[in-house]
C-alpha cells in the first residue's frame, strides 16, 4: 500500500510504499538483479548501500534455474538471501526484445490473443507465456510487487501497431488481475504482494490515456509507465512522464520503468513518479564509466576511468562521496590499474560507487533536500 | 624476524614473524594478488577472513601500472589498500615461464651472468632484470618480504642446466643481498623489510643441499624453497621439502614457494615450514570448484559447484565452515545457478570459501590443534 505523506513544492512526491517483506520509502530507485543477483554486489553490500528493494526478473529466472526450483527453496528472497523486497518485472519486454519485439519475420516470438511463444535466449526450446502463467511464475517466486505481462511494442513500431499492442496490453493486465486475485485471496493483507498495472501507448497520449484509463478501472495497486527505457529521444519521451504524473492515481505509486541516468531521474520525479529501475549504475560501471556528482547544480557527470588522465590520479572518484569505494580510498589509479587488469575488483568497487550514487540521491529526494 | 616459539611433536614449528607492517603468526598461508588485488576479493574481505599478509608479483606490477607509479603514489600498501604485511616473488618465476624457461629457441627470455632479457607478456616490449634491479623495484613498491630474482629450470631441464641455474641463483641471490643491505642502510631495524634467499636445485637433493649451504653463508633473513610448485609430481616433491626442514636454519622461516592444496600444506607444515602460497582456492572458485574438509581426519576433498546433483541442493557448501558464504546461508543451488549464469557474485561467493579454508586451516594448525 502506497501512502503520500507530502508532496514538496516543485512536484515532488514523499511517501511510503509497505509490502511484504517491509516498509519503503520513496521515491526510490531499484538496483537491477536480473538473475537474482545484482552483478558482482553481495546482499549485504547492497543493504549498506542503502538499497531498500532489488528487481530481478521473470523471463530470466523462468528459463533458469526456474521458478518451481526457486519455490521449492524457498522462494526467491531466501534463494538470493535477501529479505527486503523484490519487483519481478514480467518479462514482457525480455520476451519481445528477442524477436525485435514481434516485427521481425524470423522472430523468436509469436503473439496470439492467449499469450506469446518465445524461443529461449539460453538453449532455444520453445515456451509459451500467457498473462496467467505470468502471475503464477512470480507468485511461486514470492515477490512482493509483480508486473503483468504486456506488449512493449518498438520504437519503430507505426501507430497502429502500437494500438494494437496497447489494446492486447489492457486485454492482459485484466486477465492478469483477475488471476492474481484468485491466486491470492487466501492471502493475507500483510502477505499479498502489489500487483501493477503496465501503461503502453508509445508516444502517443491518446493511447497512452486511453490505456491509463482502462487500468484505472482495473484499480491495480500501483502503475508503471512502460516503453520508455528502450529506444525513445528522452525529449520525447517526457510529454508522456509529464502526462502520467497528471492522470495517474494521486494515492498509488508511479513507476517509470527502466529510466534512467540520475539528471532523468531527478526531472521524473517533480513530474511525480516515485520508483525507478535502471541497468545504467551497474553496466556502466562493469564498461569503466562512473557517476561523479556536481554538488551545487545537482548535475551528474560521467567519467570514464579508463582514460589516460586517470593513470597517475591518486585521488578518489568523489571526495564527496560515501561509498565504500571513495571512503575506502581506493584511488582513480588503483581502479584505472584494476580495470585496465580486468581485475574484478575494479568493476566491483566501480558498481559500488555507482549504486551509492543513485541510492544517494534518492535519500537526499526522500529527505526533501 | 621470525620467532619460533615451540615445535609440535609432529614437527610443526608455531612462532611468528615480524615485519614492518605487523606481526604474523606462522605457519601462514599467503592469498595470491598478483597484479596487487586478490582476484573478486576486497582488502576488507580479506581482513574479515583472516588473512594476515598478501602475495603480489614484482614481474606483473613492473610491467603494469609500474612501481615507479606505486612508489609516487605511496607504495604498494597504499596503492591496493592494504596495511598488512605483503610479500612479492621477485618475478623470476614468470621471466622463464614465457620462455618454457628458457629452454625454447624462440625463447622470449635470454639469460646472461648479468641477468635476464624478456619480452613483456602485454605489448611485446623488451626490458632487463637484474638482481639488483629487482631488488629496487620491490624497495620502490615498498612491501615487507622480498625475493631475489632466481633461475627457476623447467622441470624437463637436464641435471646440467639444473646446476647451471642453480649456480647463477647463487651468484645473483649474492648480488642481491648486497644490493639489499646497500639500499636499505638508513631504513630503521622496525622499517627494513626481510629478504629471502631462494633455493633451487630441481629434484637433486646434492644441488639442494650444495644451494641451501651457499645461501645459508649469506646470511638471508628466511629462506624460500623454489622450483617445486610447477611441473614435479608431488611424490617426487616431498623428498625436497624434508631435506630443506632439515638443514634450513631452524631460527629463521621457511617459504614453500607456490604449494599447494591444504593436504600438501598440512604435510609441508610437520615437515618444517612455515610460509605457504598458492592461487589454488582463487583459481578453483572460478572454475566453480570449492573445498569441503572432512572434519574427522582433517582432509579436504573438492566438489564441483557446476555438477547436476547441487542444482537443486538447498544446503550450504559446509554446514561446519564459518566463511560468509556458509555462514550467510547462500546454497549449493544458488551457487551452482550463478557460477551457470557466469554471475561475478558466484565466484566471488566461492572464492571467500575457498580462502577461509585455507585461512582457517592454517589459524588450527597456529593454535596447535
Amino acid at each position: 500500500m502506497f501512502t503520500l505523506d507530502r508532496k514538496l513544492n516543485d512536484g515532488t512526491r514523499i511517501g511510503k510504499l509497505t509490502t511484504p517483506h517491509g516498509e519503503i520509502r520513496t521515491p526510490f530507485f531499484m538496483p537491477v538483479g536480473t538473475v537474482g543477483s545484482v552483478k558482482s554486489v553481495a546482499p549485504s553490500e547492497l543493504v549498506d548501500l542503502g538499497a531498500q528493494i532489488v528487481l530481478s526478473n521473470t523471463y530470466h529466472l523462468y528459463l533458469r534455474p526456474g521458478e518451481q526450483l526457486i519455490k521449492k527453496l524457498g522462494g526467491l528472497h531466501q534463494f538470493m538471501r535477501w529479505n527486503k523486497p523484490i519487483l519481478t518485472d514480467s518479462g514482457g519486454y525480455q520476451v519481445f526484445s528477442l524477436g525485435d519485439r514481434g516485427k521481425d519475420k524470423n522472430s523468436l516470438v509469436k503473439i496470439s490473443p492467449e499469450g506469446v511463444e518465445f524461443k529461449s535466449h539460453l538453449d532455444g526450446s520453445k515456451h509459451f507465456f500467457t498473462p496467467e502463467k505470468v502471475i503464477d511464475i512470480q507468485l511461486d517466486l514470492g515477490v512482493d510487487i509483480l508486473m503483468p505481462l504486456d506488449v512493449c511494442p518498438s520504437g519503430k513500431a507505426t501507430l497502429d501497431e502500437v494500438k494494437r499492442a496497447t489494446d492486447l496490453t489492457v486485454i492482459w493486465a485484466k486477465r492478469a488481475k483477475e488471476h492474481f486475485e484468485l491466486q491470492t485471496k487466501n492471502y493475507t493483507p500483510e502477505n499479498k504482494p502489489l500487483l501493477h498495472g503496465i501503461v503502453q501507448g508509445g508516444l502517443d497520449l491518446d493511447l497512452r490515456r486511453q490505456c491509463a484509463a482502462a487500468l484505472i478501472d482495473l484499480d491495480f495497486d500501483g502503475y508503471s509507465i512502460g516503453g520508455l527505457a528502450v529506444d525513445f529521444e528522452t525529449r520525447d519521451m517526457w510529454k508522456v512522464v509529464e502526462l502520467m504524473g497528471q492522470i495517474l492515481p494521486e494515492n498509488k505509486q508511479r513507476y517509470l520503468m527502466g529510466v534512467g541516468t540520475p539528471d532523468d531521474i531527478q526531472k521524473a520525479v517533480t513530474l511525480g513518479i516515485d520508483m525507478f529501475d535502471c541497468v545504467l549504475p551497474t553496466r556502466l560501471a562493469r564498461h569503466a564509466s562512473v557517476y561523479v556528482k556536481c554538488q551545487e547544480e545537482k548535475k551528474f557527470t560521467l567519467v570514464n576511468l579508463l582514460n589516460a588522465r586517470y593513470r597517475e590520479d591518486g585521488g578518489v572518484i568523489d571526495p564527496g562521496c560515501g561509498c565504500p569505494t571513495c571512503s575506502g580510498g581506493f584511488s582513480k589509479a588503483y581502479l584505472s590499474h584494476l580495470l585496465r587488469s580486468s581485475e574484478i575488483l575494479g568493476l566491483r568497487l566501480a558498481t559500488l560507487h555507482n549504486l551509492y550514487q543513485y541510492l544517494n540521491l534518492m535519500r537526499q529526494i526522500q529527505d526533501g533536500r
